[in-house]
């Protein structure tokens, strides 16, 4: 048995997995980063993840190619459907929001670290900041969690998974200081909901504004690349 | 509104998932059908589903193709593990088990059936004549149902997602028994971890031994074909 601990960690490319990488490999975990090209619009996050994950060490970077856009329903895998204009704070939850998305990604994640042996995964859901997502609530997470522990061979046998959210509860300006402690460059990574085809940020979507809101409130310079005319 | 209750069925194309489906549609649902091309050696099954289902009227079937062998630890994904032979009652989880399979089979269906605005999904899991994958036990389900009901837009609004596991306390000839009385016909239908090339059913692994026994047991002939020297 080696003595560092192996951790699956869900890596979008967007501010708030990045700060979840470092968070978990400052911890001191062999970080097994795992994204994911399902049909969204805004693949080239994809390519943040991979440098992302480069450059902070990562022990493997896995994508996984699969099929959401089949289902349709979201505004982030039907090119029928616009993504909607940043709106401030949403009550109901948007057409930006993939059916089962998060639900689907820690699935694969619970493959995955069955297969590693890893009892810890890491996913950069929040409650805060966030855009009314069902599944980035922490009642989600704990229920995910008590049925991962029963759907795999390891739980059976008494080991215990972690669903690791370390960034739950924080305002996005508390996870972009909290990234910046860590060395994080935000430059290197991307929250758009529509990249141009050149990787920069629209400024207008949902994700955009709560990013933009939240290097504001932390005082910090927002690295972001925008296109013409985005904020 | 439409009258007719909609579905989503995970079809494998084997006995039990063909069961599931007839007993679905006798219950009055408009049966929407998902298969899975996951990397399993025996991808023949899903040939067998697109039958089942045009067969048993289901409204649409959908086959998704989706990496699992890109994780491994499975006979039925890697082909460098050989699927071992029939042992009657094994007690420990054998390694034909596809880590996390049913989870992620089941948060596909979760996503179909929240864009098509069904609140029931049906799994033919079995806890009695079956492998002792752990996620085919009512708790796995159980626990499965309740995250799901937290996942969705539908789980937030109030409205309750059902996983239904019609068989999970049936022997394997009271299903088959089942399904003949409602006039499946189970040639139409594989149930072979190693299916030949031209589809033949081995003979040998666990799969084809439970359901070889259900047939005994159930005192029906057993129209699979073998290849030769299997059974």
């Amino acid at each position: 048995m080696s003595d560092v601990k192996k951790a699956v960690i869900l890596l979008s490319g967007g501010l708030d997995s990045a700060t979840v990488l470092a968070i978990a490999r400052d911890l001191g975990y062999a970080c097994y980063c795992l994204s994911f090209v399902y049909g969204q619009r805004h693949d080239g996050e994809v390519g943040y993840a991979k440098n992302i994950a480069a450059q902070l060490g990562a022990s493997e970077h896995r994508i996984a190619t699969i099929d959401l856009a089949t289902f349709g329903g979201s505004a982030l895998t039907d090119r029928d459907i616009a993504v909607p204009a940043y709106g401030g704070s949403e009550i109901d939850i948007p057409i930006t929001y993939v059916p089962a998305r998060n639900t689907i990604f820690l699935s694969y994640a619970l493959a995955w670290a069955e297969v590693l042996g890893a009892l810890d995964v890491f996913i950069g859901v929040n409650a805060v900041d966030y855009s009314g997502y069902p599944d980035c609530r922490p009642e989600f997470v704990t229920a995910f969690e008590s049925m991962a522990n029963l759907a795999t061979r390891r739980g059976v046998e008494g080991e215990r998974l972690t669903i690791h959210t370390p960034l739950i509860h924080h305002s996005k300006a508390e996870i972009i200081r909290l990234g910046l402690d860590k060395g994080l460059d935000y430059a290197e990574t991307v929250s758009c909901y529509q990249l141009s085809a050149d990787g920069l940020a629209c400024g207008m979507c949902d994700s955009c504004g709560l990013r933009r809101a939240g290097f504001l409130e932390a005082g910090v310079d927002d690295p972001t690349q925008y296109v013409q005319g985005g904020f």
